[in-house]
């Protein structure tokens, strides 16, 4: 997507043709800066230090990490996959970009592997590409759906699930950036999604940067707009579906869940097949929550008054904070999931419909 | 109540017997300063400045400076009173306090009219007192209840409705301290209240100068910690409540009624009497939201390692936010109502069997 103009993908290969650029998303929304990648171990570094992040978009990160190292010692495949899976041990799709690139290079020659690990850490990117794309795709169709009543469709988006968090596009934004692109009038609140701000941050950055009309709004006010008459759809992101469509994703989700329901406002669901997880059924029994530190909720880093970056504190000192990280929304509460096959109900059925050989 | 083991109201008479002591809210959590107040003009510019605020609180401090005017020019009453009136046009308690304070020293010579003031201003605030004493001790029975049930009570609050906000006790967190005095195991999870943080930066400082556990959450987190069993009850407090019980209150407070309704957590609103208007029955229809300063969603201030206050921005730069400060909790969320009179149903049969005489 774009950048006050220039096209962007968050990872592409420079223009020598081996030496790999990322986006240094700590610095982002204050700082555009691009990060030159020459070794493995400079990836496996951006990849700890969350200067590149989410799901899809580091394992695409971690493919071209290992092509980095068979530039220099394709002999070592076994030691650069285990330094660049350690980096983020949870992270699904870390693993599988991995797994894909071992299954790839391990029968080639040591002479062959470079340009073979080139082609497919480019081949998991573009796929990531066009799943978004297609997501993108089926869920323009709800947007010009509501256009075509309304005129400007207004969605509400929680935490971020935009093209910085996958190589381009997004998953939730990939509609709303298509609907944009194609002259549909589209005005996102976007949540502030407390405590880490990722709607606030980078959403709010993606969106103003590629030119799409947009509000930041605190995470209270979701209900009320809804309420109101302000928000058309909701749509948002998922960090796992289970086999009946319960949806685990950013805190917060659940409580928009709620309000949409309550007021006969659609929630749809962005779901990659990435995300989708069959072995799990009952996501609020199965699912198990990740408690980050306190210090999300009491501290905060922005720029002062004169662009220097400020960590202070923001809540009573002495107080100590929880931070459940993920809640989990029920299918019931879901009105539909919008995946790279097309869209679907929350529910068994709908998603064996799609997805047959993961059931 | 009680800041760290010293017994506090938020409005009293100073030792001399005339001048008028405050705590310095605008400085609160970080530090605890008192302000002296010997004229009408700076009891004026405490309420403009918010140095003190609340509804119930700013009434009482606006009585005491009337009496603090009759001290020195006893003949200009309504100058004293207009006054004071303009601090904060829209503030129910503060002309209801002032009218009581005209009605109480027209009819007397000026010679007698600083004492007289003196000791209304003094009922005022112990009215005061007393309502939110007997909220407390009806909300109390709910919390005891749980109790006995289960060993320790846990509540979620959102927003600050304490002692803070009143002289004493407060609304919502009345139940709690007298809970908590009364040797009952409570913990508080105290929503963060985006965008201006009342709960992480009042509640928090109130229940801990006090002594009662607690934990700020972000605002997102309480449909999680309600799934999760996490929540024994909901106790909020309002700004306005109709006659058929729909209850405006800060923006947020309708997602957690929503998250209790669907997880069984009672969802009780106390509610002073100051804050029933019976002129409205649909508060969704009729309750106007205030639209606040985008500056309160995308700047925060607080004190960094060194403790020197900064403000900071939280979105990203050239994005707008949007910012309505209440929304409305529809009655039918409501699990009832905690009274100075007692509990009631949020409905008209409930509000009208305990204020007869106001339909």
């Amino acid at each position: 997507m774009k950048i006050h103009g220039r096209t962007y993908r968050s990872v592409w290969l420079d223009e020598d043709g081996w030496a790999v650029r990322i986006l240094d998303q700590t610095l982002l929304p204050w700082r555009v800066e691009e990060l030159r990648l020459e070794t493995a171990e400079q990836a496996a570094r951006a990849i700890v230090t969350m200067q590149t992040r989410g799901a899809p978009l580091i394992g695409a990160v971690a493919a071209y990490g290992v092509a980095l190292a068979m530039r220099s010692r394709p002999e070592a495949l076994a030691e650069a996959v285990a330094m660049l899976g350690a980096t983020r041990p949870t992270a699904v799709n870390l693993r599988w970009a991995l797994e894909r690139m071992t299954a790839r290079l391990t029968p080639l020659p040591p002479e062959a592997r470079a340009a073979a690990a080139y082609a497919e850490a480019a081949a998991i990117a573009e796929d990531d590409v066009e799943t978004c794309r297609r997501i993108g795709r089926h869920g323009l169709a709800l947007l010009e759906e509501i256009a075509a009543r309304k005129g400007c469709v207004k969605v509400l988006t929680h935490c971020n699930a935009g093209w910085l968090a996958t190589v381009d596009y997004g998953t939730a934004l990939s509609p709303i950036y298509q609907a944009h692109d194609a002259g549909i009038a589209v005005h996102v609140w976007v949540d502030e999604t407390r405590p880490r701000n990722q709607g606030a941050l980078l959403t709010a950055f993606e969106l103003g940067a590629h030119g799409v009309p947009h509000a930041v709004v605190a995470d209270n006010a979701g209900g009320h707009l809804m309420q109101r008459g302000e928000v058309d759809i909701v749509i948002v992101g998922t960090d796992r579906v289970t086999r009946r469509g319960d949806v685990a994703n950013k805190i917060g989700t659940y409580l928009k869940a709620l309000a949409a329901a309550d007021n006969g406002v659609p929630f749809w669901v962005a779901m990659p097949h990435s995300t989708l997880d069959t072995r799990l059924t009952d996501g609020l029994a199965e699912i198990p929550i990740e408690e980050r530190a306190a210090e999300e909720v009491t501290h905060l880093t922005g720029p002062d008054a004169e662009g220097t970056l400020r960590r202070v504190q923001v809540t009573a000192p002495g107080s100590g904070a929880a931070n459940p990280a993920f809640d989990v929304t029920p299918a019931r509460l879901v009105t539909g999931l919008i995946t790279e096959r097309g869209r679907c109900a929350a529910s068994e059925e709908g998603l064996r419909s799609l997805y047959p050989e993961r059931f």
